[in-house]
This record gives structure tokens, sequence and C-alpha cells, in this order.
């Protein structure tokens, strides 16, 4: 048991891990190509099997070691749904659930430590934006109701219902197309449309544009303050500490006066 | 009176509120559904008279004991005026104000804290940027006129009056179809177009860029001069003070010596 | 003259010139609707003249007080130019002279401080910006020779010489239909044209965005030095002050123990 | 040799080198007209080869000058690359290696210090980037696989194989035609196909933030720290120093005092 903890702690354990991820990686992408698939598919099937073998092995020595702990860890987590994917009964015939056989690719980010600090810090971003995220849903949900009642009869194929005009709202957000596309053919029908589109279009980027600028000021504030704490901290201990020193040997030497008084 | 108001103000009111605003967003989102409504159509706008009626309550509760103060808060203004659009006589007539009891669902955010303190943000960052936004009226407007009187008499459907030119020229602002849609064709018949449009695109981009900027350093310095009076603050007057009490310490022995020798 | 003088710099005859500077951009906005101006078009002409007049006459008082310091300022200038356009023999014969007629509602700008001082925030912004449109200048000009020689044989209408070809380049750095308007249709006869375009999108789209970043850091700096001086540089004086009085102290004392030893 | 050196220092053949770059920046802009190529084809192209002898003669020298060193500066290696191109035999033939021969005027960066130092800039920022850069590979791999596997067949044309799906995906990152182009068509065949492009657009948007977001935080931190250190440190040290003088003074008083009352 002790043994096996320090194997799956071992350097050479987890480079072993990202160059078998690295194998399955180009294993995977080979597979999309029909002429590699023709000559040597077999063998790309076998080496596919082998390493999802290996990750299976490597998951159940984890949950061996650290039984319900290993659940702790997102990341731990994380690789457990990816790996499990490709066991689902079944799995060989769905061709989305194929497709998602990749995602095993991202455990190279599990695996890397300056890739999980990246995808952490991107994570601990969020719950900071998750007002303005809220506001957004909530915005979407209105014009998506609102496109529905205004457009949704001339236009089905954009405005049908609630889930096409989320849609082409996003679309519209991103503006791609939004004037050409969209908005110019349906105010040939309601030549008032652009007086929704519009003000939509200034509401979610303005949104978006706060987003980017929460996301900066906070990552400022987090890299002022930590600076800030390393540097001037020192310096401010010192002028407290002196400053401290020259008071007490002041109320020394008049406590040393009065005696020499008496 | 006294009793109404404690209502009014308590938590589980405000959580009824959101729960009938939520009820009222899922009915509206309904109606938008042809097979919903064909099935269970006069439920859905049973629920939705109910919690129509419970807006309007509510908001002759807060009226009544508020009285004309009710108007002084702008939160409150905004959910009388949504709330009135549902009772304008006719309102069930017409397609586009049946289309804005939608924004109902607004109330969300005048309910919520959290997101009014988010719109809050949002509205304050605005005055700021007016002089910007001032700036970009009058950009517009001049590029309006001259693109009308420019290209208006060739192009009416993009710039055939000061309104349509202005359409075109916030669609060329945010970069969509500018070139393979508006300005090649446009430079087939002028060929100098070009003279126009790119100087257009690089002073309102520039512009938007500005707002931005100005966004994003409003907000850092807001951040930083509340963490600064926070940190510092302390530090600052902690060392101003020990300096003072070294000071009087040093005159009062300089007077005593004074004595001493007398 | 020294009447006059007062006149010009009084706050009442800024007024006026901004309402006839307003009055004029609304008359000029009348002409560019046909309908209007069939019924009531010599009165529009008429006010325009008018308020020509006025402009002529004000630049002309202020170059009687100013004389050649007139020119020293660039608003004067700017003025100068945009109505001296209306004057230019035949300007009512040209329709691109006419209508840069509209460009005397910036005049706008040069009348109300607050907009001045935006203009030139934005002018300041640009000096510093300076290396990276240089940069940028070379790398659309390497990007044009590159393109016309590469692909203008194939594609004339979009890269037959190096306007064209410039003005492709722009477009592509907008994102504006570079792929499936302008790159897939090359790479049907170029294959690799992605390998051009490709890196010229990504080279372009980091020089913007240094030059956002530049903005926004230079801004930033400007705000947080004013405020630092401000806030802190009343404290430090103070602490400095403070330590030499007490030094002086300490050595005044530390005389006095000397002579009273003696 | 010391001679040589000197020369190759000096001022004055900087900026000869500099203007034969800009006369060969002219004539190979000029080599893209073919009117003027007919004209006075024969003088372009000498003027052309004198100012690629002039090149490869500078380089030779300053080879002779400092020997392996020369390849130290990232700055030498990319002027012996550039200028290298030209003398590729064949080069004259190969139209791609002809259109390389504009990058020639790359070389005004490696003169130009101003220049130099923005590109320095660009290029000492793109460590710091590694990381998600990395990551975004890993996603753009991932997406790669995934699209070939799920829409390959039915679009061969924009998901056939890797290559194209990579290129399709950049296309759908920069936000081009993304849906009318590209996801809508993709969305009559396989209708939840927006479930792979709207998150892919979300995630690759959200890394391009982040990039942005860094870039703008260590600028500022380097702009910030620079001013820091130049500004406050020279208080600090005199706040320390004078604190420090007070003690040692009140110390010796002290002793002072020890030794009176002995």
């Amino acid at each position: 048991m002790q043994t096996l903890r320090k194997i799956l702690d071992s350097h050479r354990f987890s480079r072993f891990v990202t160059t078998v991820i690295l194998i399955n990686a180009v294993t995977l992408g080979m597979e999309t190509s029909a002429g590699i698939m023709e000559r040597i598919g077999p063998i790309i099937h076998f080496i596919d099997y082998l390493c999802l073998s290996i990750f299976v092995a490597e998951i159940l020595a984890k949950l061996l070691v650290a039984r319900l702990r290993f659940f702790v860890s997102g990341w731990n987590v994380f690789d457990f749904v990816i790996v499990g994917i490709a066991l689902v009964p079944g799995a060989q015939g769905l061709s989305v659930l194929r497709a998602l056989r990749i995602l095993r690719v991202l455990r190279v980010i599990s695996v890397a430590p300056r890739l999980r600090r990246v995808v952490e810090g991107f994570i601990t971003a969020l719950p900071g934006m998750g007002s303005v995220f809220l506001l957004m849903a909530i915005i979407f949900y209105i014009g998506a109701v609102m496109a529905t009642k205004l457009f949704g009869h001339s236009f089905p194929e954009w405005f049908g219902d609630l889930g096409l005009s989320a849609y082409s709202l996003f679309q519209i957000m991103t503006l791609e197309s939004w004037s050409m596309g969209i908005v110019r053919p349906v105010m040939e029908v309601y030549p008032y449309a652009w007086a929704f589109f519009v003000p939509f279009i200034m509401v979610t980027t303005f949104a978006v544009v706060n987003l980017l600028v929460g996301l900066i000021v906070n990552s400022m504030q987090d890299a002022h303050s930590e600076e800030d704490d390393q540097r001037t901290g020192a310096y401010r201990d010192e002028v407290l500490a002196r400053l401290e020193a020259i008071e007490r040997r002041l109320s020394d030497s008049a406590a040393a006066d009065q005696q020499t008084k008496k």
C-alpha cells in the first residue's frame, strides 16, 4: 500500500502517465484519417485500448490508496469522469460518445501543474462574475421571449421558439452578421425592429465589457496586494519597531531622571 | 400601517415576491409556445393575471405606506412603470405592449440586492463616459449627414435618409459586413468611398477603446483607493500619532530640565 | 479693441456661437431631406448663409484682436480651416466640398471646454503609440506587397495593386468576412494561402492589443501618480518635518546638557 | 579591423543602411506595378541588386568583425536569414521566395532602436502567455478531432481532416461568419451542433480575454514597480536613516547621563 502510494506520487510515474496521454492523443488524432485507419487501423485501436487500460489501472490504484478521499480533489473527479466515458456500455456505438473520447487529452491539464494553475485561475475568476452572468441570463431570457413573440411568426427559422431565439440573440451579441444577416431582413417586415436589436447589442456589449473590466481589476488587485505585502510590509514593520524603540528609550530616560532627582 | 410596513420590509415577503416573479417568468415563457398554449392556455393566463394582481397589490401597499416618498427611489419608479405597462387600456391588443410584459422579469433585479448593486455599478459608470458619448453622437450625426449627401442618391436602401445612414454607420462601427456588405459595393460607384469609411471606422473604434480604457481606469482607482484607505490609513495614523507622542515627551523633558536648573 | 476682446471672451458670446452652431447643424441635417428642401429650401439656405456669415465675422474679429497669435492655438486653426472650406470658390458646385460643410458641427467641440478636453486627451495619447503605428504601417506595406505578388494575378479585384491589397488587408485585420469572403476563395487557387493570412491576422491583432494595453497602462499611471501626489505627498512631508523637528530638539537638549556641565 | 568596426558602429553608417532599406522598399513596391515595370523595369532590378549587394557586404563585414559572436544577437540572425533568402539558388524562380524578398523591409526594425524596443517588448511578453497558448493549442486539437469525427462526413469542405477543422475553428474563434456561414448549415444536419460550437466559442474567447488581462496586469506591474522604486525608494531611505540617527543620539545621551552620574 505504502509502495503503491510512493509509486503514484513519484515524478517518474506522472511523466509516464503524461507520455501515455500524449501517445493516446496522437492515436485519437490518427483515427480521423481514413487513409491511416485503412492501413494500420488495428494497431491504432490496440494502442488506444492499451492507453485506456493504463488510465483505468491508474485510477483504480488511486482509488485503492485514497478511498473516498479520492473524490475530494476536483481534478480526480475530472479524470474519473473523462476515463469513465469510454467505459459506458455501447460507447463504441454512439458516434458522439466516441468523439468524446478525445476529451482524455484534457488529462494533460490535470497532470501538468502549470496548466492546472492556469485553469484554476480561470475557475476562481468565475464566481466574481456570477452576478453579471446572472444578469446576462435574465437579459437573454427576456430578449428571447420578446423576440419570439414579436418576430417568431414571420421568421420561424430564427425566432420560432425560445431556443432558436436565444441562439440567434447569442449570434447577434457576437456581432456576427447581425445586421446584413438578421436585422435588415427583419426590418423589411417590422421597420422598427432596430429599436429592439440596437439596444440589445448595446446592453449585452456593455455587460461583456464590464465582465472584462471586472476581470482586469480583480487580477490587478491580487497582483498588487501580493507585491505590496512583500515589499512595503517589511518597511512598515521596521518604521513602527524603531518608533516604538525610541519611545521606550525616552520613557526609560525620563524614569531615570525622576530617580536621579529623588 | 406599521404592520403593513413590517410585512413589506420582511425577508419572507421579498422571497415571496421573488417567487412570484420567477413563476411569472416561466408562464410568460410558456406563452411563446403554441403547443403549450393550446393545451393549458387558460391556466397560464390565469396564473399570469394572478401574478399581475399580486404585483399591483404590492405596489399599492408600498404607495400606501410611503406615499409620495415611494417615487424617491429609482427602483420603485422602475417597478411602477413595468407593472403599469400591463394595465394600459388595450395592452392586451397591441402585440408590442404584450411583448413588453416580459420586462416584469426585470423586477428580479430590483428585488435581489446583489443584482441591484451590479446594475447600480453600471449606471454610476455612465456619467463619467458622458463626454465621450456626446462626442460619438456628434461624429455619428456628421457621418450620417455626409453619407446621406454623398451616397444617398445611389444607395437609397443604406443611406437614403439620416436614420438609415445612422443605422448603417452603427453597423459599420460594429464591423459587421462593413467591407463586403457595404463599402465594396459603394466603392464600385464612388471609388474613393474608402476615404470616408476607413477613417470613420478608425475614429469610432478609437473612441470606443477610450470608453473602455476610461471604465477600467475608473474601476481600478475606486478599488485602489478603497483598499488603500483601509490598509495604509491605519498605518499612517499610527506613525503620525507616535511621532507626535515622541515630540510631546521631548518638549516635556526639556521643560522639566528647565525647571530643574532653576 | 479692448471692448471687442471682452465680447469675444465673454460667456454670453460663446453661448451665442454654440447656439448658432447647433442651428446650423439642424439646417445642414434638413438639407438631406428632399421633402423639406422642396417646401422651405430657400429659408434653410438663407439660415445657412447667415450662420456662415456669423462664423466668418467671428473668426475675422478674433484675427483682428489676436493677429498672428491667432494661429498659435490649434483649435483656432481648426475653426479657420473648417469655416474656410465653405468659402472655397466653386464649393457650392462640388458635392464632396458641399458635404464637408457639415464638418462645421465639429466646432461644437472647440467651443465646449469638456469636449475639448476629451479630444485633447485622445490626441495626447497618440504620440505614445507612434512606434506601434509605425510598426503596423511597415507590416501593412510588407503584407500588401506580398499579397499583390502572390495573389494579385488571380484575384485582381482584391489584390490587384498595392492600394487594393492594403484595403483588403485592413478588412482582414478587422476580421470582417476574412475567411468566408476572402481567404477561402483564395485557398481554392492557392491552398497554402492560410500560411500568409493566419499569421497576418495574429500579428496585427497582437499589435492592436498592445496598443490597447499601452493606452490603459498610460492612463492608469497618469491617474495613479496624480492621486498619489495629492494624497501621500502631504503625509510624507509631515513625517519628514516631524522627524527633523525631533532631531533638532535632541541636538538642542544635547547642547544644553553640554552647557550645564561646563 | 578596428577601422571597420568603427565604421560599422558609426551613426552615419546605420543611417546609410536605413536609407538603402527604404530605397529597396520603394523599388520592391514598384515591382508590383506592371506599368512601371514595363517602362523602367531594368533600372528597378539594377537598384534591387545594388541594395542586396550592400546588405550582403554589410553582413559579411559584421561577420568578419564579430566572427561567431555575430550569431549571439537575435537581430543579427534575423538580418542574416532575411538577406540569405534572396541568395538561395533558384530564388529568382519561385514566386513565393521572390515575394519573401519584401521581408527585407523588416530590417528597418533591426536598424531603428525605438522599433527594436517595441518588438522586444512584444517578444518578452510572449513567455508569460506560454501556458495559456499551450492550453489553447490543446483545446484546438481536441476541438479539431471532435469536429472532424462529428461533422467531417457531412461537411468535408470545412471539417474533412484535422487541418481543415483547425482552420475552420480558428475562423469560428475570430467570430467571422461563425453562425450564418458555418454553424447554421451544420445545424440543419446535426440539430445539436450548437452544443459543440457555442461552448467552444465561449471557452476560446474567455482564454483570449485572459491573455489580454494577463498582458495588461504584467505591463502595469512593470510600470508600477519601476515608478515605485524611483519615487518612494528615496523617501523610505530617508525616513529610516533619520529614525536611526535619532536612536543613536538617544543612546549617546543616555550613555553620557550614565557617565555624569558616576
